[in-house]
């Protein structure tokens, strides 16, 4: 404690420092004085309003400047945990599923929790889950990817030989398309988890399929290639070539590490800002030829039914889009006063430009504030600085990208896309802030 | 399997296909013809030399177009592990340590496994661990951030209230100032593991000193800043203020996630670019001052003896500097043949511009190309084309950054730092290419 204390004036050991207690309590008019909103800083002075005096006087050990319980001893060494996990304090930061939203766990989904992750990475144990028939248990020294069909050389690799071709690397978000969807069909869930929870995003590294092509030599009829994947149900989806020659990759490694088996090890293609179930899990079949396979999972499924009967076929990109994610329905407001509202926005076309934030439903928009890493097709944080004076609020985002697309209301969307759609739900989102603090969702047309 | 053979000709179940089989032993004399490092694209064709039709004689069952063992069944459903974990048949990816170098596991470092990592993201349960007395188990809800010393209003926040200032993101590299110690004093480890793993890259969220300093008010003469950890050794160091109202953050986020109980949970100062032994972890204790402190870890540990006899103190910046992180030795070359060489660069005093490769120990220089984002602080990957002709080799990358500072010689640092030193190695490493394909780790000065 000596050391501790060194360089530290007035203050007695075991007891709380009073001088402390007492600038303290001073604070809260202090800061709110001071005007928060004008100043460069934004928030500072914000920690003021959330009552620290009345938590100085509960229990003191622990406090400083006394070293708490846990600095009087030795801790756990290193290699505890050789390869680490999180904090026993953080359990509850996990994947969620909706058991009523499908059968069973095998053909199932589960959830990221957004209202918990920070920055753009989403760690890889977060990273939300979409299965067809479950995960298939992959020896990697056994798996091969053929590259065949319209090309002149084909091929089957090793992931030895995969790992030979040159590697690129970058930060993608992926998202299901039917993200959202429970939103459409009116079961508003009050977790911001299972509104848009079917989004990850992170450093993807592996071969671009342009460099196997050419590897292979694609004949110049060839307009399509087929993915499928080693899993239970081969899950296929049809390419157009223009995508495979620009930026699909065939990854093998997800923020630094090896893929995942729940993301599609040992290898996965991934075309970034496009639907995540044409990014093919357990990837085993590259067929090349000249047109589109139309197998279960681009006609049966991942299809928009249109008003007038027909149906949106390979609607491939990921449509601009975003979501406050504080507050919302798992971090309610715990009273008045000034907080940094942030959010998420991401579009499949490229980089988002913008995002507005309404606090009345739409009618007044603010600009938010782009944080950290703007990047094409990937997350990108927003935020800012907002007052809350204890009355209701509508919250809601509106982000646009570097196309000029707009992310649209739902009248906007159901004008365009009808009633039936499932996919593709980008539709500007309302998150209703109660005199209480708490948050729930509602939809506002 | 209909499914999967139906737009596949000339193939017969069960068996393997001879067209590929004869297109696979074709492959190699075709490529080779092509000479791929003249081509724009690098290294397409790389495949071919891995002698791909051995592998296809041996054994039939789950070699395309087969459909593999594993895709007859149903695999594990969601929430198998609802906070993930990696592949089983990547358990050998782990942090090690190296049992001589530190009397217990306490006291101690383990290292992140470089040479099996991708891309700039080191994932959280990799990142490198060092300890002066073990992890503290710290329930965030009792933590307490206190700043007090020579500033107008003196705080104590609980993280509810650091959470709630605004909050800043950034990819940023972390390193130990003894990473490469072991070289400087002659044990050449065979493992980038252990000669360059005190060193990892992650995504850092939380909130800006500069904030917080501003929040408390630092008064006129105040120069220095005492930064405490909550662990046993109350591990600390001082900071400059100049350094605090730069790009110092206050992080409780890693990789989108609560930092890890090893980075410091539930918050830790991050000081980007410098010494990872100025990162105080457990973050319990910001004391504002007019001088620096000379704590233990600033003047028995921490600074190096220089050919005169007086001690460099205080020097915080981690110098530019690379390593190839394939081939080595954990990652040898199998047979002859065109690769993709690798490495990583990185320099605390901004973005690396640049990096030159050898393969007879500096004789000769070949700029490598920069890939994906190329960040300030940041880890920087590099690479280029070599083909391997079965020589010996000594392989070494020397990377330069933005302001001009090149990577040393062995000599050149020592003519500056003499032999005393144990930190701040950063010379140009070689790698030795055996003519079995084996890597060892050698010194040239």
């Amino acid at each position: 404690m000596a050391d501790v204390l060194k360089n530290q004036k007035n203050v007695t050991q075991n007891n709380l420092p009073s001088e402390l207690i007492h600038s303290e309590s001073e604070k809260l008019p202090y800061s709110e004085r001071r005007g928060f909103l004008k100043k460069s800083l934004g928030l500072a002075g914000i920690a003021a309003s959330v009552g620290m005096g009345e938590k100085l006087l509960a229990g003191t050990e622990n406090l400083p400047p006394n070293s708490p319980t846990w600095s009087r001893k030795l801790g756990s060494g290193v290699l505890t945990n050789p390869y680490g996990k999180p904090s026993e304090f953080e359990k509850h930061i996990q994947r969620r599923t909706v058991d009523w939203l499908t059968p069973d766990r095998i053909a199932s989904i589960s959830f990221t929790p957004l209202a918990e992750l920070k920055g753009i990475i989403t760690p890889n144990g977060l990273v939300f889950e979409r299965y067809h028939s479950g995960i298939p248990e992959i020896d990697p020294q056994e798996h091969r990817l053929m590259i065949h069909g319209m090309v002149d050389r084909p091929i089957i690799l090793t992931m030895d030989d995969l790992k030979r071709f040159p590697s690129t690397s970058f930060i993608r978000f992926i998202e299901c398309p039917a993200n959202g969807g429970m939103e459409w069909r009116g079961a508003q869930m009050d977790a911001l988890q299972f509104t848009h929870g079917m989004l990850s995003c992170c450093e993807w590294t592996g071969v671009l399929l342009s460099t196997l092509l050419q590897e292979v030599g694609v004949k110049k009829e060839a307009s399509w290639i087929l993915a499928e994947g080693a899993d239970g149900a081969h899950m296929s989806r049809s390419i157009p070539m223009s995508k495979a020659m620009d930026d699909a990759i065939i990854v093998y490694a997800q923020n630094g590490e090896p893929l995942r088996p729940e993301q599609g090890y040992p290898v996965r293609l991934i075309n970034p800002g496009w639907e995540g179930n044409t990014a093919i899990k357990w990837l085993r079949r590259l067929e090349v030829g000249d047109k589109p396979w139309h197998h279960r999972e681009e006609t049966s499924k991942y299809t928009d039914l249109m008003p007038d009967g027909r149906s949106r076929e390979f609607s491939y990109e990921q449509e601009c889009n975003s979501v406050v994610s504080f507050p919302c329905p798992e971090k309610p407001l715990k009273e008045k006063g000034l907080y940094e509202v942030e959010g998420l926005a991401w579009s499949g076309r490229g980089k988002i430009k913008g995002v507005d934030v309404s606090f009345d439903g739409g009618k007044n928009w603010r600009p938010a504030k782009l944080k950290g890493l703007v990047l094409p097709k990937s997350l990108t944080r927003y935020s800012l600085p907002w007052k809350w004076d204890g009355s209701p609020a509508l919250i809601q985002s509106r982000a646009h990208d570097e196309t000029g697309y707009v992310q649209p209301t739902y009248t906007q969307l159901r004008e365009v896309r009808g009633t039936n759609s499932i996919y593709h739900k980008n539709a500007v989102h309302t998150w209703k802030l109660h005199a209480t603090g708490e948050v729930t969702n509602v939809q506002i047309t």
